[in-house]
C-alpha cells in the first residue's frame, strides 16, 4: 500500500505534466505549420532541383554509364555538405564481374548531421541509380527531361528514389531555413548500384558497423503506396533470384535453310526449358519450390482486411485489364507473400524488327523468382538448378547447359509494432488525414534485410510515391503532390518520432519512479 | 530401204563431219587455255573488284542501308556498261510496309550484250545485297572489309552473292579482253533485295516477261556445294515461310516485383507457343504439316547414293559436333526433301547481357518453315494459325495474339535431264576434274521457282561457293581458289552450252535429213 503524501505528490507532479504538454502542443502545433507553409511555398524550387537529378543518367545496368552515377553521388555529397552533413565518399571494394571483365563499381555515400547524444538517430537509406530508359523503348517524354503533365513528373528516377531520397534532404534544408533545431540526429546512407543489386553495399555496411551502432531507427523509401491516394506503411518485401539459362550448340551461328532439320537448335532446347518453369495460372512447375514458403495463418490473413484497394483504380495503373485473380485478397497475398515466375528475355537470339533466318549458336534466357519467407536462397538456386538439368537431360540434346544464378536477395519483414510505424502514422494521419495501409511489396529492396541483419535495428519502409508511378516502366512519374506532401510527412515523421521516443524514455523513468 | 548412192553420200558426210570436229576440238582446246591462262593472271584484279564490292554495306534487312543497297545497284550497272552491256536500271513499284511506313525498294538491273539470233540466251541471276554483319557479332574480321587468310576471303557477301556474281561479270570480261567472240547471248538480272525475301521482284519479271522470251537457259549461282572440295549442280531447293506471333498484354512493360504472380505475362504465353512447334527429334509439332510432303520413292532415294559427303569434314564446316541423324541419307533427306522448322528469335523481350527484372507487355516470336514440295504455302499458313490459336485458347489468356505469315516462298525443283545440266556437268569436269554432286538445297531462293513459274524456261542453280562458305555467319567467306575457277567454270560452261545447244540443233536438222 501507497502513503497519502506520496500520492498527492504524484498528483500533482501528473497536473504540471499536463500543463506543459498543452503549452507545447500549441507550440508543436506552429512548428508544424511553419514547416508546412515553407514546404508549400518552396515547392517550386524542390521540383528543379528533381529535374536537375533527373538529368543524369545514373543507369547501373549498363555498364559504360559508371561514369554518370559517379557524377550523381557528387551531386548528392555536395547537397548534404551544403546542409552541414559530414560527407564520406566511402569507396566500395568490390569489383563487378561482367563477361570476365572488372568494372570498378561507384563509391556510396555515409553522411551525418551533427550529433546530440540525448536525441534519437534515424538513418534514412535511398539510392541515386535508374533503371534503363530511352526514348525509343515508347516514352512519350524524354526520359531524362524531367516534365510536368497534368501535376505529374514524369522521368525516369522520379519516383525510383531520386524524388524520394530528393523529399528527406529537401526535409532537412527546410528545417536549416527556419532556423528549426532538428528534434533527431540524422545520418544517410546513399547508393547507386540499387538496380543492379546493390552490388557491394552489403560489405561497405559490414565494414562501416560503427556508423550504423548509435542508430535508432532506418528508414528506406524506396517503393510505393497500394493505391493512387491512400498512404502506405511498409513492413515486408519478397526476395529476388535472377537466373541465366546459357544453351550453347555449335562454334557459330546457322543459316536455317542451310542446316535447319538436322542441328539439336540451342533456342529449340532454351524455349523448351523455359517453357517448364511456370503454368498459365502462374503457379510456379519447379518441384519443391514451394515448401519453405510459410503458411499463411488466420491472424495474417485479418491483417488484409483494413487494406484499402481498389480494384479497377489498380487496373487502371497498371495498363491491364485481366489479372490472374479478382479479388483483393488473392492479388495481395499473390504479390506479396506468394512467390512469382517472371520471364524477361532472351540474350544471343535475334531480337530485332523484321526477318533473320539464324539458327542462333548461343543464347541465355533470363528469368527471376521473387522468393517469400522462408524460402531459402540456397535451396531456391539448387532446385532451379536441379530441374533445369533435369527437363534438359530429358531432350537428351548434345548441346550445353549452363544455369547460374546472377543475383540473389533474400526476403525481409519486420515487427510493425516498432515505435517508428506509430511516429509514422501519426506523421502520416496529420499529412494526409488518414491512417496508412499496413502494406508488403512485391518488390525487392534487398537493403531492408540486409540493413536489418547487419544492424539489427529496427527497418522500416515510408514510402511516398503512388501506386501509378510506373516505376521501370516508360511511364515513370511522381506527381508533385507527393513529391511536395511526401517532404512534409518526412518533417512531421522527424518530429513525431523525437516525441514517440522521448515519451517511451520517460514512460521508462516514471516506471522507475513508480 | 535406203539406195546405195544414198548411203555413200551419208557416210562421206559423215567423215567431213569428223574431219571438221577434230580441227574445232584443236581450236576449241586452245580457246580454252586462253581464256584459263588470262583468268589465272589477272586474278589478283579480280579479288581487287570484290574487295571493292564488299565494301558497300548493301545490307536489305535494316531499312536505314537501303542507300547503301542502291548504291552497289549502281556500281553493278556501271560494270555492266564498262562491257558493252545495254542496263536498264529498272524501278520496283511495290513499296516496303515496315510498321505502317511505306519505304521505297531499291531498283534491280536488266542488262543485255549485244544479240546474235544464231546463238543461244543464257540469262545469269544474282543479287548484290547481304544480310547483317557487324564487327560485335563475333566476326574475326572487318565484315565489310574483305580479307585474305591463307587462301580465304573473308567478308559479307563475299560467298553470299557478290563473288560469283563477279565471277560471271570477270568471265564477259575475260572474253572481251581476249578479244573472243562469246557464243552465246548473255542477259543479267541483279537484284538487291534478296536477303528480304525478294521484294517487289516477282512483279518486275512478270512486268519484263518480253526480256525473258528469248531467254533459253536461266542460271542462278546463289547457294554453295555440298562440300568443300567437290563441285555440284542443285536442281532443287526449300520454301521458306516465316512467322510472326505477338502476344500483347497490357500497355506498358511492368515490375516483376510489383506485378509478378498477379499478371498474365505475355512472354509465359508466348515461350508456350514457341515450345508446341518442333519437338527435340527435329519433328514439327503443327497438325497436317507434313500431310502434302511428297512421298520418297525408291528412285529418288537412289539419287543420294553418289554423292559423296564427308561428314566429318560437314561437321567441321558446320562447327556442330552431333546433329540429329548420323548418316548421308537421312542428313540430306532432312535437309532436302522433308520441312524443318527454326525459332530464330523474340523481339520485345530483355535481349541485352545483364539483368532486367521486367514483364514485357508486347512479344513477337519468330520462327520460319522449310517447305518441300507439294507442301502448299497457303495450308501451312491457316494450320500454323489454326494450332498456335488452338495452343493458345488452352491457357485461357486474356492476352492478345496475333499470328502473321511475314514472307513466304515455294519450293522449287528441275529437271536434270535439262540441256544445261549437262553442259555444267561438262564444264565442271573440265575445270575441277570430276563429276559434280547433283544436289538439291535447303535453303530458299525464290527466284528460282519464280523464274520457272513465270518464264516456263529451264532453270538451273550452278553454285561455286564450297560447303565451308559460312552464308550468313560471322565467318562468311570465299576462297580465292573457288571464285577464280568459278570464274573460269563459267567461261566453260558457255563453251559446252553453245556446242551442246548446236549440236542439239544439227542431231534435229539430221533426224530430217535422214
Amino acid at each position: 500500500m501507497r502513503s497519502p503524501a506520496i500520492v498527492e505528490i504524484f498528483h500533482i507532479f501528473l497536473i504540471m505534466l499536463i500543463l506543459d504538454e498543452s503549452k507545447s502542443s500549441v507550440l508543436e502545433e506552429q512548428t508544424f505549420q511553419k514547416i508546412f507553409e515553407y514546404i508549400d511555398s518552396h515547392q517550386d524550387q524542390f521540383v528543379k532541383t528533381l529535374k536537375d537529378w533527373v538529368a543524369v543518367e545514373s543507369d547501373s545496368i549498363q555498364p559504360e554509364l559508371r561514369k554518370e552515377i559517379i557524377r550523381m553521388i557528387e551531386k548528392a555529397a555536395k547537397h548534404l555538405e551544403d546542409l552541414g552533413a559530414t560527407v564520406k565518399v566511402a569507396e566500395i571494394s568490390t569489383q563487378q564481374q561482367l563477361d570476365g571483365q572488372n568494372i570498378p563499381l561507384p563509391p556510396a555515400i555515409l553522411a551525418n548531421l551533427k550529433k546530440d547524444p540525448a536525441k534519437p538517430t534515424v538513418c534514412f537509406y535511398g539510392h541515386v541509380d535508374v533503371m534503363p530508359a530511352k526514348k525509343a523503348d515508347g516514352w512519350e517524354t524524354e526520359p531524362y527531361n524531367l516534365t510536368e503533365i497534368s501535376g505529374n513528373l514524369y522521368g525516369r528516377g522520379a519516383s525510383d528514389n531520386k524524388g524520394p531520397v530528393l523529399a528527406w534532404i529537401n526535409t532537412v534544408a527546410t528545417f536549416k531555413e527556419l532556423n528549426i533545431d532538428i528534434p533527431v540526429n540524422i545520418k544517410f546512407l546513399l547508393e547507386g548500384m540499387e538496380e543492379a543489386g546493390s552490388l557491394g553495399l552489403e560489405e561497405l555496411i559490414k565494414e562501416n558497423k560503427a556508423f550504423f551502432s548509435d542508430v535508432d531507427y532506418i528508414v528506406i523509401s524506396d517503393n510505393t503506396w497500394l493505391s493512387n491516394n491512400k498512404p502506405a506503411l511498409t513492413y515486408g518485401t519478397r526476395g529476388n533470384a535472377c537466373f541465366a539459362v546459357k544453351v550453347e550448340g555449335g562454334e557459330k551461328d546457322l543459316h536455317s535453310g542451310a542446316l535447319g532439320g538436322i542441328v539439336h537448335e540451342p533456342m529449340a532446347d532454351l524455349i523448351a526449358l523455359l517453357d517448364s518453369l511456370v503454368n498459365s495460372s502462374g503457379y510456379i512447375l519447379i518441384p519443391g519450390i514451394y515448401d519453405n514458403v510459410a503458411p499463411l495463418t488466420h491472424e495474417e490473413r485479418k491483417l488484409y482486411e483494413p487494406i484499402t484497394f481498389n480494384l479497377s483504380e489498380y487496373k487502371d495503373n497498371v495498363g491491364v485489364k485481366t489479372f490472374l485473380y479478382n479479388n483483393k485478397d488473392e492479388i495481395l497475398l499473390h504479390l506479396w507473400r506468394f512467390p512469382s515466375l517472371s520471364i524477361h528475355g532472351i540474350e544471343g537470339a535475334f531480337h530485332e524488327s523484321g526477318i533473320k533466318t539464324v539458327i542462333p549458336s548461343r543464347v541465355i534466357g533470363k528469368f527471376s523468382i521473387r522468393q517469400v519467407p522462408h524460402m531459402n536462397l540456397t535451396a531456391v538456386e539448387s532446385q532451379v538448378k536441379q530441374h533445369l538439368e533435369d527437363i534438359f537431360s530429358r531432350r537428351k540434346s548434345p548441346n550445353k547447359l549452363t544455369v547460374s544464378m546472377q543475383m540473389g536477395a533474400m526476403p525481409w519483414i519486420a515487427n510493425i509494432n516498432d515505435l517508428q510505424y506509430k511516429a509514422a502514422g501519426k506523421a502520416i494521419k496529420r499529412v494526409f488525414g488518414k491512417d496508412p495501409d499496413m502494406i508488403r511489396d512485391g518488390s525487392t529492396i534487398p537493403i531492408a534485410r540486409m540493413l536489418q541483419d547487419i544492424t539489427k535495428k529496427s527497418v522500416m519502409m515510408f514510402p511516398i510515391g503512388a501506386a501509378d508511378d510506373g516505376e521501370h516502366s516508360q511511364k515513370e512519374k511522381i506527381s508533385r503532390s507527393n513529391y511536395i506532401n511526401g517532404t512534409k510527412v518526412f518533417a512531421a515523421f522527424l518530429l513525431e518520432i523525437s516525441k514517440l521516443h522521448g515519451e517511451s524514455l520517460e514512460t521508462s523513468n516514471l516506471k522507475t519512479v513508480t
